[in-house]
């Protein structure tokens, strides 16, 4: 049996877990997800690992090192999912890992430094709000009073959804590591964006991670009869919203090449009908680069945006921060290391900031670390057709399997 | 007791009939519009008006002319209101009418031709979702099997709500006044809009009453992640609906001259998140006018609007008429007359376009019809807050008393 038949063996053992009819349903603290914790744990012992489970429900395989005493070079991803999500995200980088694993073991290689696979617990925001739990434990910044009344769609809260899985809140700060020296931490995503496929490439080098700034904005005008109120007595609150989420985009368009992406994702008229001109319009903005510096140049036009449509169209305009984040830049030598892989081995690749959030970002606090992506097929994520290639993936394993045998020797430097 | 004073206490004395504790409630059909409408009648009798409610539940009390024969002059207007709105709505056109026949009385006038004062059943859309049913009903045009089962927010049927009223929706043909000759009718009724206040006029003379056609449109381009799908792959539908929706003020602004508005009042994201770039935004679209030309410029402008977003932004846009109704042009015979009235008056009055419907524009089936506004303070209407000076009503009623009068003189033509 070649890696790839092994490799799909493997991924279909995983996808089985799911409690939902349309995609995949795997929520963080399920029982689905904490039987397919628990199948994987298996399969890791399978291979020789060391098993453990820490405070957070971060599952861990551990690989002993040649040399006593170095530290561990890390991998992993994430196996919960959203509500009808798909396969691959999360899944792939987990699995890979195994496999990566199961290649040493075939190869009967030996590393200086140990590895550990890791299986991160809750990485999707899905059911409680907040998103990668489990790394935000391991890195040491877990606020568990901040989270601990969160509730589930059915009322259930963190602490008892950890308490049914046989975890405690209160000891999640034991799954922090970082007194602990670590090598270094690597991922393998899909892309969740169009971007490889567009571009034909197969590799992504992920260079840092956007951040989200985020606000609400409230656009109040006079709400009238839309049948006698004429054009120039009107003061519509949906059309100043409309002008500020055109040139929102304007303006991202012109930060492209620094990756900065700006989004209306939410517009709500209140009492909105058809006979009535827009009185009040609440409207929710997504900013994420990783680049401060072309992100500040966003907001500093949204804002003279937003003035100028006060003016020109007589609105009251209310603007609030939801969340604004710090973007996390990834090392530099994981990324050139990455680069020479990709073209020794002849891999198109793309170095490229993700748009999106991932456990990498919070392992950032604790070593060096690398992320990779491969192709999302018509970018679809978070869906039940989001699909890659296996082909595709394998790839994904050889760069991932060539970047940690590279680090787990001893001479290897970051 | 002047007859300010006079028309105080009949103001308020109709306003006494009110579900709501916001503003006034009395819906069309209901216990407080009935037993309004039969204070009415009273009032009626008292002043010696020969009274009679048709099938459609139309109030109409009636003062003979001094000529035998000679067709009735007709006005009137509704006491009816939507959820929680104004005094003025409606109520000013049929207390109006009574206090011309009061002056009438009291300055023992006399006639040639009869005079007719109407309260309209129904005008407001508010519970059944059509308006102007009791006039639709006196001009032949009510189609009751189109509206036998439609129902109000409780799941009373429009036929079991007349049922209540003692009125049967199967004899509602016998409200049509059809075969009859009428001479004229003159509907006295607040502006709901800002023009008058804003021109500082006191009457407006209404030349036509524009009528909307109303579109649904659907703009359908592809959901996908907001931080990782770059600016220039996108196809975000609300962006789309936002440049729709600013073009269209462009040109109904162009048209302003003619009078014409277009709204967008309602926008809906299908599934709209923060995070997510909008994949199907749908807009409702209202556009009013009495120039068929000027509104036709604006129909096929947005259609070119509607063809370019299309193309430019890869979307997918299915646009679908609601409705479209023709613009109703009132008598000019009946505007010179007021025009003259307000002039010799030294009234400061506005030949102006209605952009809401009235009964009036159905009553242009059975005769030369006269619709005058007076101001609407704020341009409020259908809210607690309408208001008008009662200053400003007495003018309307001296109008509508001097354009009464003229008309019901047997020599008078039109």
């Amino acid at each position: 049996m070649n890696s790839k038949e092994r490799y799909q063996i493997l991924f279909n053992k995983i996808n089985q877990y799911n409690s939902g009819v349309k995609g995949m349903t795997r929520v963080a603290y399920t029982n689905e997800e904490q039987a397919c914790t628990q199948a994987f744990m298996r399969m890791c012992k399978d291979e020789g690992l060391d098993i453990r489970i820490d405070p957070c429900g971060n599952a861990i395989g551990r690989r002993e090192g040649r040399i006593k005493g170095l530290p561990p070079v890390l991998m992993g991803s994430h196996l919960d999912t959203v509500y009808q999500g798909g396969k691959y995200d999360g899944v792939v980088g987990v699995t890979a890992a195994l496999e990566v694993i199961k290649r040493l073991n075939e190869k009967g290689i030996e590393t200086d430094h140990p590895i550990e696979i890791i299986s991160f617990a809750c990485e999707e925001s899905s059911r409680f709000g907040v998103s990668t739990l489990g790394s935000k434990a391991m890195a040491g910044t877990f606020d568990k009073d901040k989270v601990r009344h969160l509730k589930d769609h059915n009322g259930v809260t963190l602490e008892e959804a950890l308490s049914l899985c046989a975890l405690e809140i209160d000891s999640i700060e034991h799954a922090s590591r970082t007194d602990e020296d670590i090598k270094a931490f690597f991922e393998l995503h899909i892309e969740q964006g169009p971007v490889l496929e567009n571009e034909n490439k197969k590799i992504g080098i992920v260079t840092g991670i956007a951040a989200p700034v985020r606000f609400s904005i409230r656009i109040i005008g006079t709400p009238s009869h839309s049948g006698t109120t004429p054009m120039n007595m009107r003061n519509d609150a949906l059309l100043g919203a409309s002008q500020i989420a055109l040139e929102l985009e304007k303006i991202a368009i012109n930060e492209q090449k620094y990756g900065t992406v700006a989004t209306v994702g939410v517009l709500d008229i209140q009492a909105g009908a058809m006979n009535v001109v827009p009185g009040e319009v609440e409207i929710k903005v997504d900013i994420r680069g990783t680049s401060l510096e072309s992100r500040q140049r966003v907001l500093d036009h949204l804002n003279q945006t937003i003035e100028l449509v006060k003016r020109n169209r007589q609105l009251e305009i209310l603007s609030q921060e939801i969340i604004s984040e710090e973007p996390v830049l990834l090392s530099t030598e994981i990324t050139n290391t990455m680069e020479m892989i990709c073209k020794e081995q002849d891999i198109p690749f793309k170095t490229m900031p993700s748009g999106a959030g991932h456990d990498a970002m919070n392992m950032v606090k604790l070593c060096p670390t690398g992320l990779i992506f491969v192709p999302s097929v018509n970018g679809l994520s978070h869906h039940p057709d989001e699909y890659t290639d296996h082909d595709d993936i394998l790839i994904g394993i050889d760069v991932l399997e060539k970047i940690v045998i590279h680090y787990s020797k001893m001479d290897s430097k970051i």
